[in-house]
């Protein structure tokens, strides 16, 4: 088989399972489209030989686990020890970690070869680096997980791990066109993870395929496999616009409507719905810039110089001088903000939201604005972008759904009744 | 000034501030006390060079920031640059962290002087280690802060971080007959910590006067110095025995009653209260099972062999069985557990409850058991655990103050009116 870049997770699986794929033509194939197409920049480190040599170890044991030898591209805020984990910041300049991440050590247990490092912003936070749009390199493809985004819309990998403190996973993928999950917080471990807020960061998930949310989920739980239910009934769907819709782009705004117009039409129960307070975002602001003022004291006492401006002017210094009693504020109108999520999950099955405000912008100065993402990753619950048409620039567009914290998998099989319905 | 080293933080701060002392002395007294009392086996780690070098950097530069100088020692699952940290594991043997826990560069930056590495048992975990307790080396120091709880005990450091998952701070710093706290869950950075169970782990904090808890909360939360209020009116007591009372100690149970009696003649308004379900240790035990078998992947993959039985087989095996929605509900339920307390905290300002089931343990087999810390670790609450004489074996005991949730400043001031109680 070649061409086998083009499978999915689950695809790939199945084929090397049965014995009509092996890890090493599969991993050849996606090296050999990074190859060609190394003007995304998607990979900050990539090494053929150490992912040929993971690929043949698992065909030599027969494949084993879950994923059988499926490559993951692995964003580079993850530790690797046996490649560099360098946090997108010169202060990280050939750090080797003495130990795997939890989970690329699950995803290695499972039978996962990984590729190799994808780009990520400064520390997953706004200052971007050099990945462009896989479909138009005049444009971001989103951050802070621009490499694993770019590298999975553009065949170099079926699956990349992202985070998401603010926007960087849902984000990049909406822009990019694939699918991009953030799991309830606290399911998925983050140990290894580099540590930027702990009440948001959130190990996230970008493919190509709904299945392969599923898959992952059961490598990275240690759980059975539970594949997703595509029989279920039509779901309640509540219109969520957030207190950002004014910010969204037409483009945005119309694609909102439509979709909630066609899934009424197909027989979802569809209604507004409006749950969070119109400072929410401010919320999410304050315990950002509150906790990573102190989880990045060393990096900011020690190597101020070699931060940017952004970070330490723009997000560090204010976050240190943020009085705790206005972050414990913040963390308690967040808990209210999800006690009445949690309510509202009575009377809906789902969110349905904008992804991001538009398509991805032009330029690489910025990888975009997480307004419609932040939100969900202070709520708690998980999230997934599905691919959605495209923008006046001929750019992609996501829509988001938003399932009842700790209802995932809920939250998949309501997502692929609403795939199956987007035309 | 010689015999510095049994003066506490907070003292010492006043003595380097005015100049009758100097940070080089402070630490070469600590050093001192350390090796003519090695037979504690405190630390794992102990560069007198490395920390005289901090001691002279800090008086050249005026002795700044809160800290002066003040040397503290650092639980060894806590990151170090310039020192090994080995997680009591022979897996780390010889780890070299790229950075600083943000907990030592906090303290680094408020002008502390890192003193060396204390005794962790194994990852934190039940494993023990060397360390013995200062009045009675037949008996443990109770873990699995056991080389700072046995250092500051034995006025080899005036303060030490100690880390709680079940019992690892409060229970260690009541067996060696010391003050211990555990803050609100949430508030101290985790990063460069070690993390087992991302909903539990809490850095903790090893002294023997309340004052330095206000010092060390001020240098870790980038915080004004809030001091202690001493002035305030008696607090409204909860007694609350917890669901594992009958496993108590006769000395502990008479210990809390007699306790509750005396600050109820001293003013205070003191009832009993009953806020936990009797389940509640199990919902801990699950949240710690599920988590840390993931948490811990790397470790149990690759270097199984040099787990300990009791981490391995007796905690990550079965957590690795244990299914997802098992733990959610055990989410569910602590979460359950933390609204109760909310409401319970607008009757009674702060509660009383053991620190331990007795004295330490003899033996060196075990660090004691957890079952009167966990519960306070699942409810995200700040607690401090204060001496209250000896038991019948001449060995340490404690009680145990709890506080609301982000009330510590509140819970210190009441600790403080219940220690001047105490006699």
């Amino acid at each position: 088989m070649s061409g086998a870049e083009r499978l999915t997770a689950s695809e790939a699986a199945a084929h090397l399972e049965s014995g009509s794929l092996t890890a090493e033509s599969l991993v050849r194939d996606c090296l050999e489209r990074a190859e060609q197409r190394n003007a995304v920049k998607a990979w900050v480190w990539l090494d053929p030989e150490l992912a040929l040599s993971q690929a043949r170890a698992a065909d030599r044991a027969g494949r084993p686990g879950l994923l059988k030898g499926v490559p993951v591209g692995v964003k580079d805020v993850i530790d690797t020890y046996d490649m560099p984990t360098q946090h997108g910041s010169p202060v990280y300049r050939g750090n080797r970690p003495f130990a795997d991440a939890a989970c690329v050590a699950l995803a290695r247990m499972a039978g996962g070869v990984i590729l190799g490092k994808t780009v990520t912003t400064e520390f997953a936070n706004r200052h971007p680096r050099e990945t462009v749009h896989p479909h138009n390199p005049a444009h971001t493809p989103g951050g802070s997980s621009s490499g694993s985004a770019a590298a999975v819309a553009d065949f170099q990998v079926p699956v990349g791990f992202g985070t998401q403190t603010g926007g960087s996973t849902i984000r990049p993928a909406a822009f990019c066109g694939v699918i991009g999950y953030k799991p309830s917080f606290g399911e998925f471990s983050r140990v290894g993870i580099k540590m930027q807020c702990h009440n948001l960061d959130t190990l996230g998930l970008i493919c190509r395929s709904l299945d392969d949310l599923s898959l992952m989920r059961a490598a990275l739980l240690v759980q059975p496999r539970r594949p997703i239910d595509r029989a279920g009934s039509a779901p309640r769907i509540g219109v969520c616009r957030t207190p950002a819709w004014d910010d969204a782009s037409p483009d945005t705004q119309a694609l909102l409507e439509h979709t909630a117009a066609r899934l009424s039409a197909a027989g979802a129960v569809v209604k507004d719905v409006a749950p969070a307070p119109s400072d929410i975002l401010d919320q999410h602001r304050r315990v950002f810039e509150f906790e990573a003022a102190r989880n990045y004291a060393w990096e900011y006492e020690v190597h101020g110089d070699k931060l940017s401006p952004a970070l330490r002017d723009g997000l560090l210094k204010p976050g240190r001088a943020l009085p705790l009693s206005v972050y414990i504020e913040a963390i308690e109108n967040a808990e209210a903000f999800r006690a009445r999520l949690d309510n509202l999950f009575g009377e809906v099955d789902l969110l349905l939201a904008p992804s991001a405000v538009g398509e991805a912008p032009e330029g690489l100065g910025s990888t975009g604005d997480a307004r419609f993402n932040a939100i969900w990753t202070l709520a708690w619950t998980p999230c997934v972008t599905l691919p959605a048409g495209t923008g006046r620039k001929g750019l992609p567009l996501g829509i988001q759904l938003v399932g009842a914290r700790f209802r995932d998998e809920a939250l998949l099989d309501a997502a692929a009744w609403v795939e199956a319905r987007l035309g």
